[in-house]
């Protein structure tokens, strides 16, 4: 039995992949009166008196939704928001299992952008933390950007935040395996979506000051047409000499190739084409950009897929469970670039000197270190940047 | 220390009283890509294909939301949506514990009709069903009728047909137990709310046809005054002589006083003006219309409460776990009258006629039989009543 066929049975078996448990007994009266009526009213008062404490008497301090709208589930697109259930779940039994967070999965019925911010604002009182996920671009950033305005709870758009954490952790990790200074080096960010924006800025906030991202017309550059709101903003800050030309033009002499775009867009003589021992990490999943054996075979030094069978998996998981632990753990207002940074070095960091490889730069999904330091990085880094609350 | 103390403690002690958990592994690399990526695209695939395959391979099918806004929580009033927390965990312990329901709570941060309407509907795609509570009549009526018009999946308000079914299972049981005929029996109805107005209409489809309701104002007749919406139309079908009055002229020489209004509105005085043997169900919680003891020192030949510390306890958990497992158990689009209807013979009929007391004409909330016998009556009547999708 293959994979799809295996999946597809083990979820019908399943059922469902998550479950709501309760914490406390109900066997007797006396229980019935202390968890339900009268004896629940007590904390309904103490919550009417004192917002804050429903983070004492319900689990909403625990509690993460993760919400999509369905319009961009994988790599399989506008599927509908029933349909991006199964991974909505998926992602709330990697929180729990990773990091005991409870996470429920959430599908709007709408694509309109205000609809969808004003139908989670209206229920984020149940919870306290919002993981948006698989939501298109770029609608996906106002969503977010609105949201972070008129919530009182922290907003994480897991395929931007997530997705940059673990491939900054990447990069951190291969610049101390190659003993290089990121400062030094020239990226090109194949892919202007979503996730390669994100990348490519905090890539920028640990110090990387060449990048270039192409999109399927090629190079970003400052005035080009046919640009974004987000393409635009992105392209004051990148690609200073306002270079033009296609990936294969803008890849030679540069250092590192970042790939959040398709299938097989880079080829052997492209990374050739790269300076002297290059770091490669072609993240389409499930087929990406350039297979490893062939990015090696042309050169480069280090690479980092996203895939679970070969070497440097470049994984969400190593980051979002442990930036909600983290967050949850000291009551964030926010998500900020500074958390994200801490997470990032966090990962990397858990490997020591003397164990990197190339291919070893970024610890495993499995490895169980990774949640508790990513969490004890992101609250540090909450405490620091003033949007911790407890 | 008091109840009150202990309920406080323990509901910082859980903090949330319900959990999140996986139902699968996700230990290896293998597990990772059957519950995650790549394998979870095939059941998205499977639903976005066939919209009733959610059903098969997410948890919807066993999963309720537990939705207010806060505004009519227990006897508090509008304490808020994020007061009213605790109680709709607690409404999820039961569902599970009692019928392994899977709930969820959900506050909704809205006072307004279509909003709250509007937003149920757009998460409704992530549930089962909806068990609504603790809304505020009379939006209470207009907000499940929306929901109802426009959801594919069954709604519920259950301080309306929850507390209706207990209430006509308490009516059944007396009943049996005093071997009269409900067509025989005149009703008083004190309270003229969302519970009082569902309770009326569920004891008329099990063949009451004498009942008037009394608000704070008195007897409600088709024509009165100050009559909103609900209670016109109750009026158009109880109270068929028109009678006026205060509550005590109204009881005068009737058979049966359910109170769903406030403390100590009924004395002694007016259970003696009833005709012989009467029923008296003050629900009323905590405090009821008139403690029991008084009821039948006047004459009551059964009495039953909204209390567990007094006999014949009239409580929602009768119902509402065994409503929802037999409506999810066979997809029902809807539950209806039938159905409730169904639910409260269940409930009565576990007791057996030569079992039947004055102070035993409703099973504990602690019976084990109940949840079952209700899921199997409900089932039953959606496949009769048409509503049943598997």
């Amino acid at each position: 039995m293959n994979i799809k066929e295996l999946a597809l049975q083990k979820h019908k078996e399943w059922n469902g992949k998550i479950e709501m448990i309760s914490r406390v007994p109900v066997k007797t009266i006396e229980d019935l009166s202390i968890a339900y009526t009268p004896g629940v009213a007590e904390p309904c008062l103490e919550i009417q008196t004192d917002y804050n404490k429903c983070y004492d008497y319900t689990r909403r301090g625990n509690m993460v939704a993760v919400i999509t709208d369905g319009t961009a589930v994988l790599g399989l697109g506008d599927i509908g928001p029933e349909a991006g259930m199964p991974v909505m779940e998926g992602k709330c039994v990697l929180f729990k299992e990773f990091a005991d967070v409870d996470a429920f999965p959430i599908c709007v019925r709408s694509k309109d952008i205000d609809e969808i911010v004003r139908t989670i604002y209206l229920i984020s009182g149940s919870f306290g933390g919002i993981n948006l996920e698989d939501i298109s671009a770029p609608r996906c950033f106002e969503i977010e950007r609105k949201l972070k305005e008129i919530c009182d709870i922290p907003i994480f758009h897991d395929d931007q935040h997530g997705t940059a954490i673990v491939a900054t952790a990447a990069m951190i990790g291969a610049c101390r395996f190659a003993k290089k200074n990121i400062k030094d080096l020239k990226a090109v960010i194949s892919g202007a979506g979503a996730s390669a924006i994100a990348v490519t800025k905090l890539l920028m906030a640990i110090g990387l000051e060449d990048v270039i991202l192409c999109d399927r017309q090629g190079a970003i550059y400052d005035g080009r047409e046919n640009l974004n709101t987000e393409k635009e903003m992105i392209a004051k800050i990148t690609n200073k000499n306002k270079k033009s030309g296609t990936l294969r033009d803008i890849m030679v002499e540069t250092d590192v190739f970042f790939g959040l775009s398709g299938p097989g867009l880079v080829d052997g003589e492209m990374i050739k084409s790269m300076n002297e021992n290059p770091f490669i990490f072609p993240m389409s999943n499930p087929v990406p950009e350039i297979f490893p054996e062939e990015a090696i075979a042309a050169g480069a030094a280090v690479v980092g897929t996203g895939r679970s069978d070969f070497p440097n998996q470049i994984n969400n998981v190593l980051a979002f469970p442990g930036v909600f632990r983290g967050t949850l753990n000291c009551r964030a207002s926010d998500i900020n670039d500074d958390m994200n940074v801490a997470a990032a070095y966090a990962i990397a960091n858990l490997i020591d000197d003397k164990d990197l490889r190339e291919d070893y730069i970024i610890p495993s999904p499995f490895d169980e270190r990774v949640a508790n330091a990513v969490a004890k990085a992101v609250e540090e880094a909450a405490r620091k940047s003033g949007v911790a609350r407890v």
